[in-house]
């Protein structure tokens, strides 16, 4: 059993792996090296202390009683050697010793090891742009930053405040400064959408609806350029289409994983340049082992190796690490890319790909989008949530799913249900609408809204509807002088909403509609909408049975259409 | 493509399958005949039209729109003919007919099918007392009786209350009725456990301190042997331990499939009396079918014909059966018995087997029990949660999960993930450990607690510690004069609780144990306990060290002990 054990990195899957190790193997001597100040601390907890919503600093490098997790209480109670402002300079795999460098006396030191673990984390991307080094100009991995931006915000020096990338960390930053602080925020993103990669073109545009409508500016399609100042501090962020002004500019902008200590090891790196590991997690040389957000795993769902740095993956990765460095044969089995985000009056849950990542990646893919109540829609406590389930069009098969909800941990659930299955299954649509969901009116509907998304879902690729999103829908309105759509509101009348008052939106309620098919031309494509899309699908069956069948119907209804911001 | 469906029983799975079959068979002819007045009703929402949180007893048999699901709803918006007050007499299979008589009328007709649907539903089973008879005995099935509770609590003539049965109806019965109309309740339940056959003893004892603290009595192992009354009236409940006196008696002792039809056609039925159908929800005969809470469908983890009675089981049936009956291919796959019930102040959830129902299916099986904060512990938002992982421990599998919090959502969220996997895999406690679930803080810990939970069973599994109930500590507590154990709490000192208050109950925090090993005596055995179990498994593994094995630790620790009433 090896006796060294030696880790480079001690922020989160460091530590873990060292804690499990030394549990199962008491006798191992296990040191990490890390060369900055604070190790062992809660990465993710960031953006809630500069919100405020954590107190204290220390809490996020804390146990639950309060024990800060610093060098003293890994020597004392978990037997672990913990080595800070100590960079590792190199690996000489051959010798099994790692050169490492003590930042403070200068003093340089090679360390035997018989097993190393590589857990060096990943840096923020910093676009080269002019005037990055300005004062400022910060990112959000490091508690020292952290404090920066509190501190600020409580002097009241912060006005406005620029986040270059509308990503997790981007956008839990926006709702930290804005909610808390007042702050005037603008998130600047270059691709065409919040959380690229993780929701849907239309989820993308309910959370810049949640942005915008509490006064967030949200630029999407839009490059930084270059950063202005005066006397040495950030001033404005000049974009390709915009100057916006900013005391404070924040890059979220992605992560770079810190590979090149095993790159110049000649360890095996994947395109992205994150360490490539087996399902062990070693990397080429059966004696280092790599993990956490350096480190490239398999994606379930595509089979390829790939990238998710969440503190989650993580911590379970360093588990399965340390029970290897004790000897063990723990294996991870990849991940399918499960996350949640909360904004402002809703949260944000996925699981897989989006319908848009699965046609990059090849599949025939599409999304089916569905919007119902979270529980029984006669108990009184309720919200509405929306589902999109992302399927393959050939094979039936689910490759993802995504959601947007008030109720997080309601959303959760539902998400949490499809990631297990997709991480041990290859589920189909009549899997989900099968999927078997906890039951009780005060957590669900007696069809729940999971199950309503594979009933949807089927019926889509049984071709017995045809399903537009909320947006799509709306673009059709707009464009109604062109494209001659009849539009159908199938809503009850007594219920008719402010949308009906035009004369081109027809009410025509689906308790009405096979006794008004009269009104519905044949000669014209039909657009149906109602609250959610289940009377339109009703609806559109009625006219199927009359002949009339170039029909489109809005996925979600208005409740969709709402939650994206838009309007007839 | 058939023409003629029949269905009998119109109140969750007959009207589902009739609208689904017809939608995509049009032509068909859909009959369902019903020997009620009201069809189509939530049924599961009783109790909160009791509690007085669903105001109109039509919200039961109400669409979202609040147009109510009676015969004349279901001929104009769904081309469904619905009889009412038309009882099912016999089925003639050779003739493909049924026989039905009007109850109003007192006519009999025959009527003929191509297929024939049961959805006949159950009957609440109410033991044979004497008087149980009388007026204000009454069960939770139909809406007539929910209306009759509720006025007489309204003209606040229910002072006392009996609940015969404590399973999931007569727990909802006991918080609407103590809960809203402070009516005194006693819950008489035969087993020796609340949820028996749903939660471990474990979870039923914080279930039944849930309910005690809250005013409502729970007797268990306790047998009502009669009723007894006062001008018609009941007046009081006898049973094999006391006498209460009652106003109102309210029998949730479970429920008959309603299989007689079924029977006396001789379609076969299993040994508890549900109709026996095949994964198409066929029965033996291929031109009738049956489901919901009259049929026996597989129980997916002991691979055994089983029976749940749950609303969405018979929703989500319903639909399987309605694609068949339109000629379609549907299958459902069986269940592992998902389940959530809201309480008092706490909620509970579960998936699968319980320990105690996994060894009488001759698994060896054990359950492990964990505490943990359900979001990251520096989230000012958060509660304690309990799970326990059901497990075979030859090989590691997993059997089941439950759980109890005051996070409902939340703990749904855990159970739900498990419960997926459960159904369409076979998971290992490894797969639990490993199992991918939304992170974000507002959401989960990094290490969530339902990896948690399978971390700590492969450790139990491994031999690292022995774990305890924190019910079995308490008993180990209390007989110290004889049994000579050492207690430990492993507790930081500064957080030292009242119970450390006792020269028996020795205060060594982790952070001393190896320090003061020395006091822990080598000659009598040991038990541990922290606040939630963590703490004491680290002083396990150093009392290890030290040479110090016949030792226990309190699974779930005191957070378990007080959700279960208990104090040293």
């Amino acid at each position: 059993m090896p006796e060294n054990i030696l880790i480079v990195g001690g922020v989160a899957l460091g530590p873990k792996a060292a804690c499990r190790c030394k549990r199962l193997n008491p006798d191992a001597t296990v040191i990490i090296v890390d060369e900055n100040v604070h190790v062992s601390y809660g990465g993710c907890g960031i953006p809630y202390f500069i919100s405020g919503e954590i107190n204290n600093l220390d809490d996020l490098r804390a146990t639950p009683y309060h024990t800060v997790r610093d060098p003293e209480f890994f020597r004392r109670m978990k037997g672990v050697t913990v080595r800070t402002q100590t960079r590792a300079l190199a690996i000489d795999r051959a010798a099994k010793t790692l050169l490492v460098k003590d930042l403070v006396s200068g003093r340089e030191q090679t360390l035997p090891y018989d097993k190393l673990l590589l857990a060096t984390g990943a840096s923020p991307r910093i676009p080269p742009v002019e005037g990055r080094e300005l004062s400022n100009v910060l990112s959000l991995t490091r508690l020292e930053a952290a404090a920066a931006i509190r501190s600020a915000c409580q002097k009241g020096s912060v006005g406005k405040a620029v986040i270059v990338g509308g990503g997790f960390i981007g956008l839990e930053a926006a709702v930290a400064l804005s909610d808390m602080w007042g702050v005037k925020v603008s998130v600047v993103e270059m691709t065409n959408q919040l959380l690229p990669g993780a929701l849907s073109a239309s989820c993308a545009r309910m959370a810049a609806h949640d942005c915008t409508s509490h006064n967030v500016d949200v630029f999407t399609s839009e490059k930084v350029l270059r950063l202005t100042g005066k006397d040495g501090a950030v001033q404005g962020v000049v974009t390709d289409k915009r100057e916006l002004a900013a005391d404070l500019v924040i890059f979220a902008a992605g992560f770079l994983p810190n590979s090149e200590l095993a790159r110049t090891a000649d360890l095996p790196v994947t395109a992205f340049g994150a360490i490539a590991v087996d399902e062990y997690m070693r990397t080429a040389d059966p004696d280092v082992y790599a993990g956490g957000d350096c480190a490239s795993i398999k994606n379930i769902i595509t089979g390829k190796m790939g990238y998710l740095p969440l503190g989650s993956m993580a911590n379970r990765q360093g588990r399965v690490i340390g029970t290897n460095l004790a000897g063990g044969t723990a294996t991870f089995p990849g991940y399918v890319g499960t996350w949640a985000i909360k904004l402002f009056d809703l949260s944000f849950c996925g699981a897989g790909l989006t319908a848009e990542r699965a046609v990059a990646e090849g599949f025939d893919a599409l999304g089916v989008g569905v919007e119902q109540l979270d529980r029984a829609h006669f108990y009184p406590e309720k919200n509405m949530m929306g589902l999109e389930l992302v399927l393959e069009r050939s094979t039936g098969r689910v490759l993802g799913i995504q959601g947007a909800g008030p109720g997080g941990d309601a959303l959760k659930a539902r998400v949490d249900a499809v990631a297990g299955v997709l991480q041990y299954a290859k589920p189909t649509v009549a899997d989900i609408s099968n999927l078997e969901v906890a039951y009780a009116p005060p957590f669900a509907a007696a069809m729940d809204i999971v199950n309503v998304a594979g009933n949807v879902a089927e019926n889509v690729l049984a071709g017995r509807f045809t399903p537009v999103t909320g947006e799509a829908f709306m673009e059709l309105w707009q464009k109604r002088d062109k494209n001659k759509v009849f539009f159908i509101d199938s809503r009850p009348a007594a219920g008719r909403a402010v949308e009906a008052n035009h004369p081109d939106w027809h009410s025509i309620p689906l308790e009405e509609i096979a006794a008004r098919i009269a009104e519905v031309p044949r000669d014209r494509p039909v657009a149906l909408i109602c609250n959610t899309g289940l009377r339109a699908y009703d609806s559109v069956l009625i006219l199927a049975r009359n002949g009339i069948t170039d029909v489109v119907n809005a996925m979600g209804g208005m409740q969709s259409v709402r939650k994206m911001g838009l309007k007839p």
